[in-house]
């Protein structure tokens, strides 16, 4: 990270974890920064604790979404952080930079966005900051607990690759909205509902603990997501071409046809569903995740095809490029 | 809040409070929004839990201090919400907000200040997020604990109120950087660093637990932030002038005199030196602490002077306008 421009969110968090990581003593076991929460012990709990950040203009258009639209997915997608872990939410903090031509029925929307998912994932809005700026911005903090905290290092060669909830319909539905497609039909309602609505998988990451051995939330895309569990767990991960065409939804698949993508394509690199993938032994797959592939010894994360070829799978989106 | 335009800090947190109080049950004692923060039962622990964020252009001007000053003191900031409460800090998250031309050396020199307050203040930050934006920011939540958290609701008639640090300096520091007055003196160079490097009173903040009945950290300037006590106690909280001036600093006296500014008035309205106010009664009062006032049945928060004038103390900073 010597380099004084164009660098890249792995490096920066290299750089962060570099002068962040001699401070003081830790206290009791904890995650380094990297991971999708950081896991703290508090009394006899422990505590697993987020923060995320969506910006106008980076993570989301306010021409395809309302503000209480904004509200809503910014914490869900805050919370699908704990969901990755195995954690249940306690409490959230909000934090919000307005912009000064903000209206309070605005700020209000936001916030009605914030208490459906509050309701939704049972997890109060305790708290939080308001300041000023020139951008519109909602960092959610998101705190939980975890019996046995699920880490992106833990997949083993041998364990099978499990998909859990969708992949690709946010980003169908944002192509389907930017593009301006009438949504005519129910699967391209749906596709927009899951950029709009995300719904972190709370319970059923929850219940990978105990069967799933790593867990990952697909923020950035399943391939780049999945790259990131390979090297935390220093591991090879293959997805297997067929079985996840299987696991893809109708939705996608007819959103995709409407559109002239891809959908293997959007399933891989479009990010946003905050869908889950663990590994683990397939003696404990439940039956609400789907095989999508293995882990092998190795390193990287590749796709294979049924006539033999493998392709390495590139990264997902950088929050920083 | 009705209005669509205008609205006051005090509005929108009513509005958010209205919008996000109807959310799921409770989880044993907390408090609500509008504290300097959050309590949170977790296992056997009381947690207390802030989050703050610090805006390039808005609560830091980059020509008056080095981005390690940037993460050092809004660090400092968010942990003296916890100092307030009586609470001492055990982990934090860093979110930052990053435009596209920033250098690696840049995220550094933020980091390092960071550091150096985790180090400080014995608070390691263990995770957070990076977002590009169109506006540097940087969003700090920290996590503690208190056997007893203080609030701004505990304050009684027949208290004492007591100043716990100096207030004014921070203000002064700015002004004086502002104007470009060369820092000849150790006074005026006690001013700036006062501003660049605040510290957040933890251990003395938590030496009030068992002493003081309402507390809460001078963020936005002595006046308006005794006024929130008023508000949240339901009483009148009355300065005395001839304590107060007593109470001063030399070196603010100093730097007052330079700048032909009045020293009252940078104590009153400064705002961001993170000192502590606190009410309780008069056996109780800690060495560390200085008398500067009572208070009384009412409402409201005034200024004594010695011949009998009363005047009503206006607001401090307020974030928002």
């Amino acid at each position: 990270v010597a380099r004084d421009a164009g660098w890249s969110e792995a490096e920066a968090i290299e750089l962060l974890e570099r002068a962040l990581g001699g401070g003081p003593a830790r206290r009791g076991p904890r995650v380094g920064i990297g991971d999708d929460a950081a896991v703290v012990r508090a009394g006899g709990a422990e505590l697993v604790w987020t923060v995320d950040a969506q910006v106008d203009g980076v993570h989301f258009d306010r021409r395809w979404l309302t503000l209480s639209d904004l509200g809503f997915r910014s914490f869900q997608a805050a919370a699908s952080d704990l969901a990755a872990m195995g954690a249940r939410p306690i409490a959230a903090l909000s934090s919000l930079i307005l912009p000064a031509g903000m209206k309070a029925r605005e700020l209000s929307a936001i916030a009605t966005g914030q208490a459906e998912a509050a309701a939704e994932l049972r997890c109060p809005v305790v708290g939080g900051n308001l300041a000023r700026g020139s951008e519109l911005s909602v960092t959610t903090s998101v705190l939980g607990r975890a019996a046995r905290p699920l880490l992106r290092s833990g997949a083993r060669a041998g364990d099978e690759i499990w998909l859990v909830g969708a992949v690709g319909l946010a980003r169908a539905g944002l192509t389907l909205l930017s593009r301006r497609v009438p949504l005519t039909t129910e699967a391209l309602r749906t596709c927009v509902r899951a950029w709009r609505r995300p719904q972190a998988l709370i319970a059923r990451g929850s219940a990978l603990c105990g069967r799933a051995r790593a867990a990952i939330d697909v923020s950035d895309g399943l391939a780049g997501d999945l790259a990131h569990v390979a090297a935390a767990s220093s591991v090879r991960a293959v997805l297997e071409r067929a079985p996840l065409l299987r696991a893809l939804r109708p939705e996608l698949v007819r959103a995709c046809a409407r559109l002239g993508e891809d959908p293997l394509e959007l399933a891989l690199y479009g990010g946003e569903d905050y869908a889950l993938i663990a590994t683990g032994p397939a003696a404990r797959r439940p039956r609400f995740a789907r095989r999508i592939g293995r882990v092998e010894r190795g390193k990287g994360a590749q796709l294979d095809t049924a006539d033999g070829t493998r392709s390495p799978l590139g990264g997902g989106f950088d929050h920083l490029r």
